[in-house]
């Protein structure tokens, strides 16, 4: 078991109506000006907007206005978030939506607080070492941004997609209701249920067979979220369906489903490529279209994780061919997500196998390094995965 | 599934040679005075206590000085704690031991912001609202109170012990080492596995069958805890298995395993009585005593989860006689607890049965409350519970 330090200090008010709480927890912060961000307007038809400004007047609290976070949230925007912070003295991000807002948040957060583009954070040539605080109300269950300690932004210019972890990314609070995600469009509720997963498999799938504990956290997280994902693709509205679903996302990135294991999370770095040079891809199926494929080139470096995988999450009856359960495990996952929605191939994704070279040469940050984990992936071993799912 | 808050903002540091970063980590707090609390000198015998003098001196930090934390820790010596946290301007507590040494601590650090007797809180009389920051040396694994919100005090005068949880009660940071355990005795091994399973068992089995993700954590975490308990207790170095329990005497008692789940602990509040009034009494032997005859009293009340522990956690073989694949299952841990060297009867506590009567009424706080759980246990469920053992 690796050493590692465990810190989760996001406050979770976690369940029906906690929005509602919005004011008297920011009054418990002794907040007084507050950056609103959101994304493309979603929350205005819900009715949560309105009931935002309801609680920051009953509260007495200022805020300035951002909305238009992106999927893949971009630099500009950061910039401009950045901008009014400082104009206008804001002592709380408060970040209402999924993850890209969350991220988005996070950026300016720590952005405000130094005098550079903080694009130099993504790309590790910076530590930040402030940040503004950042309270969120999440309205979809994927990326489990409000409890990590990780930031991804896209770059306008370059559109490259990179993620940077810092312990000034913690969130100081988040507001968790199941039943704001009901509304939640089936594609993105399958893209979350695989993001979600993937935070955790890919913890999981990394070197050593010593963490015990958090190896049965992971599995019974994984197993639980399958369940209640095909549950929630049936019965949008079921509350303790989504309840899982919405904690997996939180427990499945903050750091408890890795305690002792060193990972780094290949596909993930793999898929940042992909929704960073499409933008209309969305991340979770990126990665489904891409797990699949990396787990059939890495699980013979992994035999042992890779055979609980495919019995204890997937349910696939032992058998004297371990191999064979193995694959049928991995095919297995496969076909829930093709079940909940989700593409198989890039051409799915609408992207053409001739961006294959230009994926693979900037997934190795342009020849600069190589994905090492059970398996190393570096530029021709990401040009097979790539050209396997064309 | 209940609404919840979940906050468990206490940063820790786990693995080899942790300790050794306590004054890099004091002086990121900007530590300047420190009260420096410990137990029965094990500490000085071990090596520790000058490993922390060293790091004091090395950062430059003051401190005072206050061991003799007794098992069952009393309220006597945090008034003496209190007295000198207010004369010394102490800044952080430093609680380097167990449990004991932790709520000893804990209780010092609210006591210390008010001008009332601390133990008005234990009797939840007054609710506190500040708290001196509280660090932590662990060097057993069992109670939890390094990542938990209680704190249980006993008072010297009444031999009452009293238990109350709050957000004061959260420490900043804990150091783990596994191999800082390995000194533990056999017994205290033992007694620390029971109390770590019982954190996570008491909260499964409470009421409501809708939390599907906590629950498959709370059983993952007790099945890994009894593997790794039978393994240290053969091999007390094994630093995989000591890093197990270690790990899970945190989770089992942060909040974790109990998210959306409405518990009491009624096996606690009955234990407290007796290592309340026999302070010889171990809390986890106490505990080991005691399960299993509350068990067989309750499991016909929730017998879908005492099923999936059988099956689950203890490996039972499923048949069609399910009330008695249960019934195997609490035998099966009676049987772990008898194997790791826990008694089984009120007479291996030295315990009379004369005294049960008085166990009973000081239980139902003299007549004050029943315990409202999964069945309810007033004083004639007492006294058939601790009949049942005697």
């Amino acid at each position: 078991m690796e050493n590692f330090i465990y810190y989760t200090p996001t406050k979770i008010f976690f369940g029906k109506k906690q929005e509602e709480k919005l004011g008297e927890i920011l009054e418990s912060y002794s907040v007084k000006k507050v950056l609103f961000h959101y994304g493309q307007g979603s929350i205005k038809k819900s009715g949560l907007y309105d009931s935002i400004l309801r609680q920051f007047k009953a509260y007495k609290i200022n805020f300035v206005e951002l909305g238009g976070v992106s999927p893949n949230p971009k630099l500009s925007l950061v910039l401009e978030g950045i901008k009014l912070c400082k104009q206008e003295k804001v002592d709380l991000i408060l970040a209402v939506g999924g993850g890209s807002v969350i991220d988005s948040a996070k950026s300016i957060a720590v952005g405000a607080k130094v005098d550079f583009n903080p694009w130099l954070f993504q790309t590790q040539e910076k530590t930040p070492i402030d940040h503004i605080p950042v309270g969120v109300i999440l309205t979809i269950a994927a990326a489990g941004s409000d409890m990590s300690n990780s930031c991804v932004i896209t770059n306008d210019l370059t559109s490259e997609k990179r993620g940077f972890t810092s312990e000034e990314n913690r969130c100081l609070f988040a507001i968790l209701n199941p039943e704001l995600t009901y509304t939640v469009s089936p594609y993105q509720t399958a893209c979350g249920i695989v993001d979600i997963l993937m935070h955790t498999l890919e913890r999981y799938f990394s070197l050593g067979e010593d963490t015990p504990l958090t190896d049965s956290i992971a599995l019974g997280l994984m197993k639980s979220v399958i369940e209640a994902g095909k549950i929630v693709m049936k019965d949008p509205q079921n509350y303790n369906a989504r309840a899982t679903i919405l904690w997996a996302n939180s427990l499945s990135h903050n750091g408890l489903t890795g305690c002792g294991r060193d990972f780094i999370m290949s596909v993930h770095q793999l898929e940042h490529e992909i929704s960073g040079m499409f933008d209309s891809v969305a991340h979770g199926a990126g990665l489904a279209v891409l797990w699949p494929a990396w787990a059939r080139k890495a699980y013979k470096a992994s035999i042992n994780r890779f055979k609980r995988f495919a019995y204890e999450v997937m349910g696939i009856p032992s058998t004297d061919n371990s191999e064979a359960d193995i694959l049928k495990g991995i095919d297995a996952l496969q076909q829930f997500f093709k079940e909940i929605g989700m593409p198989t191939t890039l051409r799915e994704l609408n992207i053409d196998e001739s961006a294959i070279p230009t994926l693979a040469f900037n997934a190795m940050f342009k020849g600069k390094r190589v994905l090492k984990d059970i398996i190393t992936v570096d530029y021709d071993t990401a040009i097979e995965i790539l050209e396997s799912i064309k």
